[in-house]
């Protein structure tokens, strides 16, 4: 993405009235899901892509020494999600809430799992900001994570899960959950510093050719910063909420991570409050140089009518016609417009043009005028 | 509704002074009540109009098993209300809170039964925005609804009802409170689609054709979704309330559905607010192209009276009369006005203001005048 | 009061430095109190106008059975007080918050009595708001209140005292303290409703004839809502700190009550945000359409300046004297000026000029300058 | 003071760096200390001025039953405040907050004393506003007090010892804190008195003639009234510390009191959130003004170059010199500008000019542009 | 630095996505560390400037009677980091912290150690606002510094540990982390007072030359404060947990002088409030002064335009050439243009005009355009 902010994904954000709560509604654009599972220990790494959901949870029900994360990206079939919630006895709420990819990051606790979402932003190659849903559910051995897209936003996660550095291996689903939590976190900072490339570039922009688009654009940025926040915020609601629960899933070895990944979010925030007085402070700018322009170019126009306006009237006064000799009786008029017929009139005249010229400009350079405002 | 909003209902906001608490002061335009009778268990429903509450709850209360749901829209009837609050002992400033159809949202706890407060917000066919309310008292096995008119928003819940899926015929009255509850909600996403749709129109018609229209609609809207606000704020809290009320009404089942319920309220929320910030920037947005517009006017104005302005002298100045020879004396002026006689002094002076017009235009083409602001 | 609010009273706020706590400082402008005894029990009430308040505490401290009210009107005479502080024990403080009448509406504890102060506000015939204090005093069977003027606000509540209906002659002097609180609440309802018919009107004005006393009454309006809210916000946590009581005077039933007072309090600030944003709404709305009256004006000015000052260049031109004969010489100049000679020259010279208009108006209507913007 | 405030003092916010904690460092303009000592118990009061600290303290501490307020007005000697820190064992940094006197007010409290600070607000008679600082140490029977000039605020307080009405004599040195500090607030009472009297004189002028001198005033004054919200907002906080300290030094007497300065703080809040609110609407309805200005500047031009800029053209048109006979050939043109020599031509065309003017005043008259906008 | 702020420092805010919490990804522009160590008792100082860390640590740990500052510039040595936490046990998400600079104060508790962060801000000479990290690390007795640059702002705590008054040498580790953190908060206090100085010279311009830069340089120091109250917020929170925290590090002694530098902290916030607060005034004032500047403009052009403009035009009447001889028939029109050939007929013209200006110039005098606005 270079320059400037194109678009803002929307999200649809029609209901259907008064349907029974847990009804999996699958919006018609919603992807068929691809179903990766990494089988993982201390001692190696096992990664599957299935074609199908039935069978894998009660495969992966016996591997018990191993860790689990099963990894469904897409999420257009309902069939896949019903048949997990029966086998694992999920709850249908947190079913529907899957697919309704519109909720807010937050984090429920159920009898022996827990659900948390999140909201991934990121830009797309055109400059579009794409504000896509991840949920997970923890349960026992067991992560299974939930994205809207087959965009692949876990690559360097995988790789340490490969490389087997860290805990990532030893330390459970929850910790499994907290290294893809921070991974998106990260991708926050990615979409604040191309924010924030755009506000200096747009802050160039404000210097050196200060036109409409500055206008449409900072709006345009004070609108992905608000998209950006109102995801970030309850990020940070919901990592604190882990952080206070006491469930069994969540370790105490998550939780000193999950503290440095609450910092982060703290400084996400930081980012996104800066760049908001940054983006106002280009709009206070741009329009104070509108005015301002709008002052030198009636500067311009009052100077040069002040000046030449009088000038004309005079030269007026003497294009009239009154005659010195009636034409018809020959009378002639004792003084009409001697001037006329004065000794180097013509030059008197223009020396009197001259001098009121030149008292204009004085009055208006004391002014100030020929200063920029 | 397409295109703006044109109206917002206005609550009727007088009161009589120093009335006894729990007078029923009925507005005159109330309605006259119609009273629905839904009675059921797990294996079936009947449902029955009645033309009169007398002899209802009597017998409803003899039926133990079964759960039942009195509708009654339209409250233009203080007799009913009172026969209720008998035979039910409800305090009178409940009743006189269901007439006064200008509460807030809100859950109050009784010895015996519960009372709650919402407000169904939604759009006539004519797109003026209605705020009606909508109050509910559960006791027991009975839950009786009151709301404004005859507008039957609740299909939905009757459909379920009928179709008996879910735990709509086996939880209890509260549970029903609940589904309305919860339709009502998605109302408010529908109300809210329908803002944001006028929204997208009229960003649209701020690129293309803004007139002042744009403010006066943008004001509109901007005013609907604080009247949405309005409503919607108090929503939340009242269902905060109930899940940390003790009151044996409120099954635990019941506040695990008004969690996902409480959930809709904050995204209902987050929508407004980020409709209210689209507002602003579009009004933002309004007020600057005005300003542009403006200025631009304003150069047009400038650089043809710069131009011509000087011109005009310079054409004055060669139409002033002075005379070479005097008519009268027929004397010669030496040496007045002698570009008029001057070899070609006509083109020399065409040629002349040529290039005064051609330094003005370049000076302004240098100050960016010709490019748009 | 009809149209629009003209003055807001000002509270004199004056102190004198250094004072003693609990100095009775009375206002030189106070009047002179009128003293009206109820004594009332469930059997009936009696009334009596006072003329001096020696001897009616003791008369009254008697009369065990009967609960008594002590209206005061008017709080010009320090005698009076300071014999009432004397007979029933109360602070210095609580009878100089009594005469120092810009108090905040509060309530305070004591041993054995509350003191507890409310604003009544409300329009004069001639539309000035006034923002007078109301204090209770409650001790025993004993409520004494102080207004600053004769005007009788409670009238109604006189009259359910002498009807007797519902709880006013058995519930104690606290629920007289609430009858009257809550009567105080109905007439902010009543001011709210003059101020909203003032926004209705001042709308009406915005769109039919914006002239600059719009600006000026909607700053009116938001000062007259201010000062409501400023009243109205204490209020609400005065009812809220006697509803956490725990003093002997506020009993049960009527804290149940007060309930339904403060439901009002919360309603009364809602109306009153909602009307401050009216106003805002009104005032953007005039500041945008005084911006694009000028713009109409400037666009007149230009299409006319912008049209007419080539044109009067062009006739400038042809206004020139330049000779085609010398006066003096005789001598033939070759070319000058060939147009004022050519055949038809003056209808060539109209028919461009004519074009040129046209092309301009083609320039300016394409530009949208002749529809509104 | 009368008219518009001058100035706001500006306090010396430079540090030295790194400074050890607790290092008197003293202002060089920091005036020379004055010592008043007042000695009292209910039977009388000593005053005495004295020249030196020392020996003060030790002949105090064996007047055991008396109460001792020392009065140290000019805190420029760190000799005396070493000697006093020495001899009374107070903490370092307690001196330091006393020669620092830009300290917000607060209530610090050690071992066997309290320590607080608050600031002295008032207008100078040139209209400055000083903010100074007054800090006071309670230790056992000893109130010693510091305030920065020699300027004596609190006369009456000395008249009410003097006198011994009241608890003045007898409640100790918290009680005599207490009165310093309740006649601190009476003086922002008399500072918002002036800042409100300043504000009608504004409004006023606002009204009769708004020169931008408005604008320069209402910012002063929004000023002030920042500078005074800064020092009453933490007193408040002050003083809720002191009602909630368990500090012996603090009795129940002093705390009923403090209660009512408590009151009193807050009502100088309000009202300084109430000319905050005013200055806001003074200013909004200057810029309004000026913005109308323009318009009607606008409309003035307007009207006159609309209307006399065609009709300079139609004048200009018939000054063109087109030939009717050839000077040189003289052959005869047809029908160049037939006009001129038409019969009555002059008047057809001056009748025709004041047609168009009139159609022209006619259009703007409907336009509404002789009314004021 | 004199004049006005020229540039803010700007934080690379870049992360690489998914890296394993705790890696420690240096910046390349990272300086390489300098190692002073410092180790005291009350009866002395030893001061060394080390090449490597290694053994360092073993060496300082034998030395139990003595406390040690190990004050590290530069943090461009991952080596010497990961020595550092392998040999105290430093957890690696603190080391994390240490080498990205982009941390917001903040105060950690481990099991045997604390962290804590501050920023350090200040101008360079050139006048951009530097914005460094600060951290320590505090153990046993063993304070560890890491500071970004090799810039030494901490020589009066140098000076004092050499002179050793005070609690400096006797306090431990955390009242030498206490000294520091107070020296960077006076730095604050210089920064703030630049800042001041920067506004009292852009207030000056506004009043005696208010171009364009004002509004430049206002904006730019709005976003100095705001970097500088971004820094200093989470500061006053950070020493609020040091203050509330249980660990054996933070003596009851410290804390005492904690609280001294929380009021500091308070004092800054106070200071950056005010200052907006001021920068906000100035542009308000400056947009005023733009907006009047305006008005001016549009009088001068107004009156000048307004007076010449119907002048103009009657010269151009009597400029029009309607013949009262018809050249070609030579037959006398009977009254065109009378005035003409009228006894005085120019005297009179030129007296009516002079009426017409005076006129107007009376009717502007009379609307106060003559006046200032």
């Amino acid at each position: 993405m270079t320059g400037t902010i194109k678009k803002i994904q929307r999200k649809n954000r029609r209901r259907e009235v008064g349907l029974m709560p847990g009804t999996l509604n699958i919006d018609k654009n919603a992807l068929k899901p691809k179903i990766d599972v990494f089988s993982y220990n201390k001692d190696g790494v096992t990664a599957a892509r299935e074609q199908k959901i039935t069978g894998i949870i009660e495969k992966v029900k016996k591997q018990k020494g191993l860790t689990h994360w099963i990894q469904v990206s897409g999420i257009g079939d309902a069939q896949l999600l019903e048949t997990l919630g029966n086998e694992l006895c999920i709850n249908p709420l947190v079913l529907e809430d899957i697919v309704n990819t519109y909720q807010r990051p937050k984090f429920d606790e159920y009898d022996d799992y827990v659900f948390m979402v999140s909201r991934v932003i990121y830009f797309t190659e055109e400059g579009e900001l794409m504000n896509e849903q991840f949920s997970a559910i923890i349960k026992d051995n067991l992560l299974i994570t939930f994205q809207e897209t087959h965009v692949n936003c876990f690559d360097a996660v995988e790789a340490r899960l490969e490389a087997g550095k860290g805990l990532i291996r030893t330390a459970g689903p929850a910790y499994m959950a907290y290294a893809l939590t921070d991974t998106i976190l990260d991708i926050y900072f990615i979409v604040l510093a191309q924010i924030g490339d755009s506000l200096d570039e747009l802050e160039d922009r404000l210097y050196k050719c200060p036109d409409k688009s500055v206008m449409v654009d900072a709006q345009q940025l004070k609108r992905s910063l608000i998209t950006v926040r109102r995801a970030a915020w309850p990020e940070r609601d919901k990592i604190n909420d882990i952080l206070r629960s006491d469930s069994v899933q969540i370790t105490k070895d998550v939780k000193m991570y999950l503290r440095d990944a609450y910092d982060h979010c703290v400084q996400i925030m930081d980012l996104i409050e800066n760049d908001k007085e940054i983006t106002s402070s280009i709009i206070d700018l741009y329009l104070s140089m509108v005015s301002n322009r709008m002052n030198e170019i009636m500067k311009v126009l009052t100077i040069i009518s002040a000046i030449f306006i009088p000038l004309t009237f005079v030269a007026g006064i003497y294009g009239m016609n009154f005659a010195k000799v009636d034409p018809v009786t020959n009378k002639v008029m004792p003084d009409n417009m001697p001037e006329l017929y004065a000794y180097h009139g013509y030059y008197w005249v223009m020396a009197a043009m001259f001098v009121i010229a030149v008292i204009q400009i004085i009055i208006f350079w004391r002014k100030g005028w020929f200063s920029k405002l």
